[in-house]
């Protein structure tokens, strides 16, 4: 309970705060940061659950500090996207640390054991999308999914892709990553039974406008189950397949 | 067992189909219809979903075989988008059939009991968003979701969209709809736990452009777990929604 | 004292509600609407500040059933914006009600005193660009400001616009409203010395892009001092401007 | 030979013409209309080729003052595009005349017998797009090509496309068409042995843009031997197709 | 009086001009300069004011210069924007001057007591977004007005805005950074009883768009009250801020 | 000499008005309407230049009254854009007036004698391009020039564009109108030896986006000697081109 | 025969496996990877087609283990696009290995002769477009093409393009690369007889837009038989072109 | 009379030449390089006018090899556009060359004397305009034109502006060039009553987006008279100022 709340709840057994007082306190509760943040509710139902720094131009020492600061609070288990080698280097110290290079993400604390309801299908159209892949695959890793990777499977040779059909079909959720024409999405969409989360990226030249065309065409996937994340977004793609494999009854 | 797998097998032992014939057979399998499609197969695993036509630009007597098509192989359950009034009305005599106009959306064979995990919750940033959010609405409740509805929520007054509260906290999925800036879909996704599908509409006028800003702004959330389907698209957001609040182990 | 406020301390006081009990109430208190909705406090402070209805896409039954409820709560004065002839007449019946048929605006309870700091001026680049002009002057007098018009003064007949530099002088706030290339508002804003609200039209053809092109230039002025709002939006105009006609220290 | 060329000869030989004259006049010959049209030189290489009139925006007394001017000079095989119902029942007294209405098209002459290398394979992702589809395949029979169709396998549905493989393999030039996210190209691309083109459609909502969408997803296409032509320009690509269907040793 | 004026009186009254030549040097005289800026005129009512030199693309003896004509004119003030440390470093020995780094600006003569009618409030949604928080901080700081910041309030993290809630109803005017889906504006707006200026930043990536996502956004907000500049103009926002601090009665 | 002139000069001589009075009317006299219009000065210059009036957006009724205005004031010659044939009927009755159709324009009081420096030639691709040739004829008619024209003549068939070519190198002002890709422009600008004013229009289908890709094209023409002017804007092209056509020494 | 089919085969002959397994094992066929490859299929038909890695973004030893693996399955002729020269240095021990650097295109197992019907021709507007055009011209010859070049041929210089007319009557294929306006494909398309495969090029400055105005006025070509491909993808026309210009009667 | 002329007329009086091949030899001519080229039939004209490179990726010595070409067939006067200091240097020792290096242009033979009609204007709005009109100045300058300019006229400072009213009203054309919003072209347009050639800069940023901003503006001018150029190209601008100022009767 924090110190507002205590205070106003003694206050008003004791009479040391009126009624007035009282009403003009509850009014200005929700204004008053009381550490109601959505991520603390979520880790009262599950722990272990990682907080995330999105590491795209801090400094390593705006990053240290920020890590100082949740680890104090007692958070053990830390995600930071978006560092390149350089800046992971100078985190290397931090408890239990592994930084992946390829999709520039490190992990502070470990792995946990995967708990979702099944796994979470990771596939790429090509081998420049797998920078995307693998900060959504760290990524749903960290957040407890058992996760697969299936890469450079674009429609264009579309054996390859139906070669992994029975991943396809056996998974909870699938991220689907492609740049240029983004086709993958609506051929995924249309193979599997399970939600599909498309992310354009920014691999292509000419047309392909750095994702534009991608995200527009998956946008306009003809396959239903299939929706769409921001250009390059593996990170919030993988955030949302793990919360649809970690549903259960409300 | 369809033909042309049943010849393959009987010919092959009774040697009337050489090997080499049989090698030829079996890699062209995968481009005989053999009839495996997704639809099936899902049907195989939750008795009475139904089946879906997209009613835009087709005329009552198009809409009116499919049916019959889809009635002729036992299907109970159809969903008809995007059908107005009128076209609605020379569907009536379909057993069980009714017509919702507000989402332009009719269901014969009746509302299935509600089997998910838990409640799929609509918000809307407006009354104006209301077609696409019952579109929506009427599309999850035939697919087995329990639906609540929260609408004209629009973040421009705060209030109204915190007054939905314990709804946003309960709900296991939730549709956030909204045009103009879209910037419901952050809003919403920040104080929610559960998985936050993003519609744009194409309400608002000038810079609007017929949604496509709220579309690039709900791409851009920055709350995690926030993923974006196409403009208008109240069907799709409900069926993905659909297919998360139907999650289970696998 | 709303209800939920009230048995939150009268339940402390009398033992009803338990500490625990308590904290979770004042932790949920932001989530219930206890009314404190942005046009109460500001009505507490201006009496006979109206409220508004934005009438595109709605009914005239609609209109008229929000305005009955807000006539029950005791509002005399409603701007209606974007109505038709046709959906005017429906509503003629009002106490005290005006149509203004070129900014397609309905006033109803008459209008206040001007109470301004001084004179809200509208300028157009164009006569095609007065319906949006009108919208921005109805609902500038609606808000209680004194508006002066200066139609027609486009800046290929700079001499059009220098002829109402005595005007432009003397402004608190000027909305400067143009379509095409919108250089009105870069001219205007280095002649005066008050803030300006440029508003783009759709007014042109080809190129103009719907108030695209003169939207883009307007943001790109080159005059401090001069805000945009979105395409035809007469009425956000005004509303801004009438806020910064009634500042008062704080 | 025109008269330019043979006044220019024979007055050369007869000294009527200086020889000063004669390099003036063989200058400006380029600038004379010698008849050299593209169209003639090509119809002296394959006899029955018809002569194209574009029908949009004009009217049945344009269209028939053209196709006067053609017959005149020999013409008997005519092909009128965009043409509605109306305007083609005002040209049905012509020799031979018939009209489509599905690709809005109407052939005079009768169609010839096809003599091109192979087949012209017209696929389309849904029934939306086949008036699109039917321009083209009019088009193409008109031009002496053997047509087949393949409608409705968008790749969101694979078994779909696959059931067609057959066809697929054996074209000589297919014709994808598709609109919204465009993703045919590339599959019938990647599954195909022969040249592809791919014709966005006007096809789908929201953010296809009108078929801007599926153009630019066909210009990223991933699948080698796609080129693509202007949306819903079924003419064009089946104009293509025909030249590629006729190729031969030059 | 400057020289042109001088002559043209005492001519006129001598007789050594004649009233002809008086009407053609009257009619010139708009297009003679005489020193008629409106900065001067400004400067006329608030002693004080600073001019502003935009930095960007100067070299620091542009700026040098430009500066020194100034300080011959008699003005003790400036405001250098947009210019980095290393620039900022050969300006170090002008009078009482400052460097900003954050804001990228610099303040020659010191900052004036605030004068204004309250405080300028500036909210951004990210860390991000804190350099052009600080251009529109520092300029607004030296143009008179006492200035606090809000920073990091995105919407994703709704208490983090609530919880300067009474902040923002206390501000006379708030500028709102926001970049990526520049939803703070509407949440802002709605929340307050001010005028809002919102500033679009180039933070983000992908569909973003270099801030044009954000622009869009903001001019699509449904809250009334907000205007928009430049994607990163804090200068602009502060200037207009600093107008409306300032605003008095005419 | 006006009445404000004739003030101050008056005044000063009589001592009527101030020195300091006198600097003051001085100042203010650019912003005061002195009556230096273009339009009139223009006509000083060449008489019988006509007044033009955008009928777009304009009733009958208001036309005439700018009409009558006009003509109150000596205005014999008047030029009225962008009328249909039913709003010019009504102005049938008006001096000398003649309507053309196919420009949509209509003249008042005649057409005057050729006085430029030779011929504007005006050139289309194509025959939907004529309604904007003929504004762009029409008015180059009404301002004193020779204007020879000719049209449909597309560089898809190259012929048609050189058999021109005495015209094309001969003309003083070449106006070339295209839709579609525009490449009119570049072929005629490097055919001819004058200045080209490039016309894109709002002709074509698909990815022509209503003018914008012609504007583009021509934009970037390579051709030395193009400039453009907005999308369907016949009667821009042939202001310039008249203006170009009756340059004389300065 | 590989594993899979042989097992099916032989099992299903020899009781091994049941028809029940065996229809499953015919289903899952297409997903399983056969090795049905468009590339090998294609091999089938003409010897001495090379395959083709795209290097954009690969390092020499991801390009030389690629290599390594199409030469261990006897491929010898391999086409490396997309490499510039330090990273082909790296591969200049292949056998009979060839760097082009204008086209920064590499290739293994030397040229074959050309065995096409006819001529590829390939005409730039420009000499910046050689880059792209080379890469098209390399691309041919090892694809088996005579390849004929006309660079330099832009528009606005018509008689350089018309100096060309005798390659472009003769040529079987005709790649037309332009940026700017890219008028080049709609000229050339007029000229010829033979398919034009147009290619924009990101030549230019201003508003060429990076080859977007090029690619959209090539999509607007008013002249029949033209296609596009991708900005900048002289491969993809090249690949094109073969398949054209090996096209047989089938 | 060059060859191929020479050949066909001696060979068909001699009889060497039939008149079948003579037909031909005449319909070929003008795909022939007759060297009919524009700027030669310029140059007939007026003496001195030079050839113009564009120095854009050309290294020093392609341009150096292009010049030896040019002062091979006798010409004296070149002008390099858009060619670094580096690569000016290298060219220092060409006959009477100087490099302009504001406008990055370098000119070889001298200064011609204007010969033009009047004087050609040039005005920025803003002083980082200032390249772009560098290189409009000096290409006016060496094609013969007097060229007055008066930089930094923006109209937010509309002082500024006017007190070039003298010129404005004087020059025979005006050359307005401004970034941002590009209002300077409408002003000017507005106050002059000569020709305008609008240049957008690609100066500014945010909404500027490098010039498209002040491109669309300037196509909508609502100012007649103005017509634009690409975004930077003071070249063309000037270029295009030149011919309209040598303008004489024909």
């Amino acid at each position: 309970m924090n110190d507002y709340v205590k205070n106003l709840i003694e206050g008003l057994k004791s009479g040391a705060v009126s009624e007035e007082e009282a009403e003009v306190m509850i009014r200005k509760a929700p204004f008053v940061d009381m550490g109601f943040a959505k991520v603390d509710m979520h880790r009262a139902v599950r722990q272990g659950t990682p907080e995330v720094i999105y590491g795209a131009g801090k400094t390593p020492e705006q990053i240290r500090s920020i890590v100082d600061a949740m680890m104090t609070r007692g958070q053990e288990h830390i995600l930071i996207t978006r560092i390149d080698e350089e800046r992971a280097a100078a985190l290397e110290d931090l408890p239990d640390f592994r930084y992946y290079p390829q999709g520039k993400i490190g992990v502070m604390g470990g792995m946990p054991e995967p708990d979702g309801l099944g796994t979470v299908l990771i596939v790429t159209a090509g081998t420049s999308d797998i920078p995307v892949a693998e900060e959504a695959a760290v990524t749903a890793e960290a957040l407890g999914n058992r996760v697969e990777r299936a890469y450079d499977c674009g429609v264009a040779g579309l054996h390859r892709t139906l070669s992994h059909m029975d991943q396809i079909m056996k998974a909870s959720v699938i991220i689907a990553i492609a740049g240029m024409e983004g086709a993958l999405a609506s051929v995924i969409g249309g193979l599997s039974d399970c939600p599909v989360i498309a992310v354009p990226t920014s691999v292509g030249y000419g047309a392909s406008f750095e994702g534009l065309t991608a995200l527009l065409a998956m946008m306009n996937s003809c396959a239903s189950g299939v929706t769409v994340v921001n250009i390059d977004n593996g990170f919030g793609a993988a955030y949302s397949a793990s919360m649809i494999n970690h549903m259960k009854a409300k």
